[in-house]
């Protein structure tokens, strides 16, 4: 079986249009720090009408395969993740096939993964698991995590977002998965879901949604700690592993989450925990579970007390959900590219765990081991490669009401056939796809900016343009 | 690594409503044998408004559970596959944890997997995967292939059905798949998809999708036989196989579909093509490719001479798919359940070759080596379980009118919600989910037919009910 297998290289695409959550507080009339303190955000990306989840694919996944030399013929598996759904049969993945089918390569497994902001998690898995399995044929495989997260008008717009990420996956990875640790927590519930076809918009219970996001964790990580402690035979605790890495609706969760797993180590007499946390926690420690998700004293408690280790531990894997918003199946994801922006080759040798978390509901807690790793696949490359600083530094500010009319006009596209877009590819970079046209027979067409070639020239007999 | 990894059990389920085909074509005003030799279809099997998908699936799996006493706390892994969306971001899979909650287990992976009718193939190879795996904790898994088509009025309705299939996943199973031979083609195209969310029915472009559907048939072919060569230093013919199991939107397209394998073998000049053959093809040797996707004479004469073959070979897979209609996902195994319906334990040292198709498109060839297998998990055991000859013997026929009646229904609920169901549940067999309300809030309930629980009576925190 192939050893180490893992992530072996990453890029990063979110749209260059943002608006900044301070002043969206402002224009929506709500208090001052409602977005920026209550949710912990800083500015939120969107899609305008030229861009949607598959010129975000299509984006990612040139620029991977560029950035890294990979020949599309290497490819014999590509997984996506999303539940931006344009279509209800036909697979994003389909539309990434116009990159291989240039080159010949259509002998490619793998299809759209679909479980709220899980489905990049599965698809991750999924790909793993393929390179550790007998059908394994030694090629890579690419994961892509795609999504754009947009909210009614009302309390949950400020936590849109918008963005793809695209992972090489192979063997001998310096992010390498210990896929025998993890712990997974999956269930019925309606916290957040889409049964409204004709629009965008989820139907969204935010309050619940929070409490199944923390119950999850709660559960996941027994399991996780039950696993590692049958595996290594000693006690799991927080100390055990160097970062952690939440699923970001918004920073404000990523904090109580943290505090919430120290909150079980401490309910679990784990080690690691001190004696002035034993005093601040103590008189929690008679909460029922139902209780403790809703006392807002343990939940200040356990926050001061995890400050100094969320600083730490949690702290750089946060840049690119604050500055983005919520990305759905690839916020995870950036938390972890945030992480290697912040440290990348200081992350050798270190354990990074990460929780996944999908409405509806499907939650796991899993753990990579980071190595450097040989160039072009190394932690330092992958940090060089994503530029992270580069691309929030060229992004274009919206002012909120551009932003509100934008909204507007992509709730009266969504679904809709037989229109033309403006084609105004002015703010984004060289590279970038874009969507031209959707026919009066809803088919969707790309071209890409500057590229001398567009996704859209194959001519074979099974083209449907 | 576990070995021999694939189906250990099945079980089936399709409504017991359905009208005949003959008696649609009547009441269409269509030619007489327009459905039934055109197409090669007898019934078509319909959820009428107390069943849906999500009811299906939960019938299957508890069945499935139920017949052949499989603890639900064996189960780590649950695929679904499907392309009848009715929630964009809540995975059907979801619905089905209320089966294994009641038991306390949540660890279970796997989300939905979608591109039209190939998911439930993505789902088994991603179970299979998971068994062979180093995450693989030793437990079962469960693909659900689970998906109810519906067409417009017009020439595409007959080519409707419905169905729900679970299948038990684990080492050493009688149902084994041989991972190394499989050969896909995967490639974006508009010949079938579903871009108007707010219709359950589909865009069909019929002409381009069957093109679509025998290119991919050819392009799978060629690779899988380039790796069985490449594996076994032979050339792989016809002979090599003893059954071919086709994804059957309609009966017609797989005895086309066959017919193109034995053109194939005659073009790659295989040993197994006779002289008579030889003769009957030759003059269409010259054809390019698209021109040989046209020639009516090239289809009636390699069906003709591939008749013998087919009566051997695919004829014993068709029972299900020609009674029930496509099933979508569901379609390729309830073509493989017709087999093992007719041949049980005589297909013991059985090589199967399954060829699963999904438009958009995604397609595979791959290959099952059966063997008898221990009890509950032997192929004469399955038969015995699936009782096709029962389920089929115990259905309800409807008249045309009230089919087409159901279908104004269905359309009219679709997507809706705040309403119940008339919780006519007579039809159903006992044991049977149904779909009984759905509140203001989307929110779907089902309850079991002369069932102590419902699927509805879990409690925790983080039940949104």
């Amino acid at each position: 079986m192939a050893k180490n297998v893992g992530i072996l290289a990453m890029e990063i695409y979110f749209p260059p249009t943002f608006v900044q959550q301070e002043a969206l507080e402002a224009h929506d009339g709500a208090s001052k720090g409602k977005y920026t303190i209550g949710l912990g955000q800083d500015c939120l990306a969107f899609c305008t009408e030229v861009e949607d989840v598959i010129s975000m694919s299509l984006t990612v996944v040139t620029s991977l395969l560029e950035k890294y030399q990979i020949d599309p013929k290497q490819i014999g598996r590509l997984d996506v993740g999303s539940e931006t759904v344009i279509d209800k049969s036909k697979s994003i993945k389909t539309f990434l096939m116009q990159i291989f089918e240039k080159c010949g390569n259509t002998d490619i497994e793998g299809v759209d993964s679909t479980n709220a902001c899980y489905g990049g998690t599965a698809a991750l898995f999924n790909c793993v698991n393929w390179v550790e399995s007998s059908s394994w044929d030694g090629r890579y495989g690419i994961v892509v995590c795609t999504d754009s997260a947009v909210y009614a008008e009302g309390p949950a717009r400020p936590t849109g977002g918008a963005a793809a990420i695209a992972m090489l996956i192979g063997p001998d990875a310096p992010i390498a998965f210990e896929s025998k640790l993890r712990g997974s927590h999956m269930s019925h519930v309606y916290d957040f879901y889409k049964p409204n076809l004709a629009s965008e918009y989820p139907v969204v219970d935010g309050k619940l949604s929070q409490t199944c996001y923390l119950f999850a964790l709660d559960t996941c990580y027994k399991y996780f700690c039950h696993k590692y402690e049958k595996l290594e035979g000693k006690q799991f605790s927080l100390s055990d592993a160097d970062y952690f890495v939440f699923h970001s609706p918004y920073n404000k969760l990523v904090q109580k989450s943290f505090a919430r797993l120290l909150f079980n180590d401490f309910m679990r007499n784990a080690s690691s925990i001190d004696d002035i946390a034993k005093e601040k926690l103590g008189p929690f420690s008679s909460l029922t579970g139902d209780e403790s998700y809703q006392s807002r004293d343990l939940e200040k408690a356990s926050q001061q007390v995890s400050k100094p280790l969320y600083d730490a531990k949690v702290q750089p894997t946060t840049l690119i959900p604050k500055q983005v918003g919520n990305m759905y199946t690839a916020s995870l994801y950036a938390a972890f590219a945030s992480l290697l922006h912040n440290k990348n080759s200081g992350l050798a040798g270190k354990r990074v765990l990460l929780f996944s978390y999908g409405s509806g509901l499907t939650a796991t807690l899993f753990s990579l081991r980071l190595h450097e790793g040989q160039h072009p696949f190394s932690l330092s490359n992958i940090a060089t490669v994503m530029d992270v600083a580069g691309k929030l530094k060229s992004r274009h500010e919206f002012p909120p009401e551009k932003f509100v009319e934008t909204m507007k006009l992509m709730e009266h596209r969504y679904g809709a056939n037989d229109f033309v877009t403006s084609k105004d590819c002015s703010l984004l970079s060289p590279g970038t796809y874009y969507l031209t046209e959707v026919d009066s027979k809803y088919r969707r067409f790309y071209a890409k900016k500057d590229g001398k070639c567009t996704a859209c020239e194959n001519g074979s007999v099974v083209n449907g343009h």
